[in-house]
């Protein structure tokens, strides 16, 4: 796969997309959070989202702008109406109102109701880590996940993060999960790139498991554990969808659903640190736990979660890779909108 | 194994307690977690923690009375310190707080600093129910799940709940899950029983899975889903353990320690339902989900969470068995205490 530089993805993102009239201000947070999902190694949220958003601008499925109407208000709470705009968009400014929240009351909730995929749950936890909060995201997504008993799929793959800044090393921990055993996305990317999937990712419309992607795309994906993964599924469906008045219980359409809005909810949870503990206190318990949880293996082996995704571009000299495929329809994207084609390192 | 009605482990738990000076309302309310457990097919969490109880007061490392003193408050937030009380009286009375805060900000978090194990998880959420809330709660415990890529325990099986007031047809979704793929309650009582438990639920010392309780509980419990399974329980113990000020990171201790208290901390979180809609509306929907999830398999086979522990009396005539080793366990419970012993039906 040829490598590209980041600078020319977030030059080829900012330009498509205040092409199509995206406010600079939300193509700024579109483009991070595509940034971010390439420089943490989940390139499935990322560049290749591009082409779905403007094809839905193009439509009339997605917004261009992100209004963001506050249609509940109770003090620590707040649902946002993002009427079917950028997902990443209406994460971040919700999860910057809880942050608020959190600094008057302790805790701020946020639901944001009829949005969009948001790309990575832990680009929206990092916004609370950032202002030294606690940030817990839910989102609700299109079926892909049966529940134990039926093959056909009622419940997302519901992504689900927590994020808790750093201690005196600097290194947040941000969990960041799908619920089923893979993300759709890479089961997407396998069938985009006509390659075949792991067992115990999915079983095809029979219920019966398979490797192949384009069958599990037709099928359901496994959660996680069984009934406890199907619970937690269903639990975000109701903490996201249903609670914030979006759609539920299945309503829930892909990004790259062809006629339908996606109107999916999330969830966004902050809590302020400092109202349990000196911020220094919170940092060296934060730093001992890392040192206890690290320790308990051979030196090297355990890692926490967000280590791996923070160190993905160690070696990387500022590039990633883009498969053909999706360069492909970046091309077409380009070619379409007059903009200079994105360019890789030869 | 015999059968034992409900109304005499009500009396024997009721006797007990309040023997070794348990204040009458906290002896009510752990007999109502105890009866709860049995009643929803969860004996684990039942009267064979009674004797525990009993020793740990006995022996000054539990109190006898639940204090929970404000030690944090942030309108909307509170840390409340059991010192080492009984986990149920803590967490109920913390989530009649949370609910009381969710009533005028919308969210109510309270923190348990210094608490033990609180029963079953869905107890505590049911609580939040029966007040029309959503109720999100979860506990750290003693380590027994290993980090990915070691074989010491670190983190506990770190159990998690949520509750949902239900719709029209008056069944709550209440969803109670270890982190592990097996509670250590079942592994524990494997033990006791001298029976083997199934592959897949834990690894020996040696990180080689086994079937035998023993072996299970000298090595490690394994989490779902691997990493995602692990990330869940370190977020938890930070949660509820780090951030409450309680032990963290491997420092809890099982309920049954002989020489040490638990001093597991608990996260406990309310949402007020009807600040997001008119309660009507959020049970017309609670209902529509409960439909399109249960019509999504061939009649009568998809249940919903809690469904499984809400029928469980049903066919049972007001009666539950009790293992052989908990029943001699209790009776010398009863010879010490001078108390009537526990009366099977026969």
């Amino acid at each position: 796969m040829p490598d590209f530089p980041i600078r020319e993805l977030q030059r080829f993102s900012m330009e498509a997309l205040t092409k199509c009239g995206v406010p600079l201000e939300d193509a700024e947070i579109v483009t991070e959070s595509i940034v971010f999902a390439h420089t943490t190694g989940k390139g499935t949220h990322g560049l290749g989202r591009l082409p779905i958003y403007l094809r839905k601008i193009q439509s009339g499925l997605m917004r261009r702008d992100t209004p963001l109407k506050p249609v509940v208000s109770a003090l620590a709470l707040e649902v946002l109406d993002a009427d079917h705009g950028f997902g990443q968009v209406a994460a971040v400014h919700g999860m910057q109102r809880a942050i608020s929240m959190s600094e008057t009351y302790g805790v701020g909730l946020v639901g944001i109701r009829h949005s969009n995929n948001f790309g990575t749950a832990a680009f929206i936890a990092s916004a609370a880590v950032k202002a030294n909060k606690i940030g817990i995201v839910m989102s609700n997504a299109a079926p892909a996940i049966s529940a134990p008993g039926s093959t056909t799929p009622i419940l997302g793959t519901n992504p689900l993060a927590f994020g808790f800044p750093s201690g005196d090393d600097g290194s947040p921990i941000v969990f960041d999960m799908a619920i089923s055993n893979a993300a759709r996305g890479k089961i997407r990317l396998a069938a985009a790139n006509g390659e075949e999937i792991p067992e115990g990712w999915a079983v095809d419309e029979n219920g019966v498991p398979t490797t192949s992607a384009e069958a599990a795309l037709a099928g359901a994906m496994l959660p996680i554990g069984g009934a406890k993964g199907y619970g937690l599924a269903l639990s975000v469906d109701i903490l996201a969808g249903l609670l914030t008045g979006s759609a539920f219980g299945g309503g829930a359409k892909n990004l790259d659903h062809k006629t339908d809005r996606s109107d999916c909810g999330h969830f966004l949870l902050a809590i302020d640190v400092s109202k349990f503990m000196a911020l220094q206190d919170y940092q060296e318990r934060i730093s001992r736990l890392s040192k206890a949880v690290k320790s308990s293996g051979s030196p090297g082996v355990v890692i926490l979660p967000g280590e791996r995704s923070r160190r993905y571009m160690d070696d990387r000299n500022e590039t990633v890779p883009l498969t053909p495929a999706v360069v492909e329809k970046l091309d077409t994207v380009s070619a379409e909108l007059g903009l200079p084609p994105l360019e890789s390192i030869r």
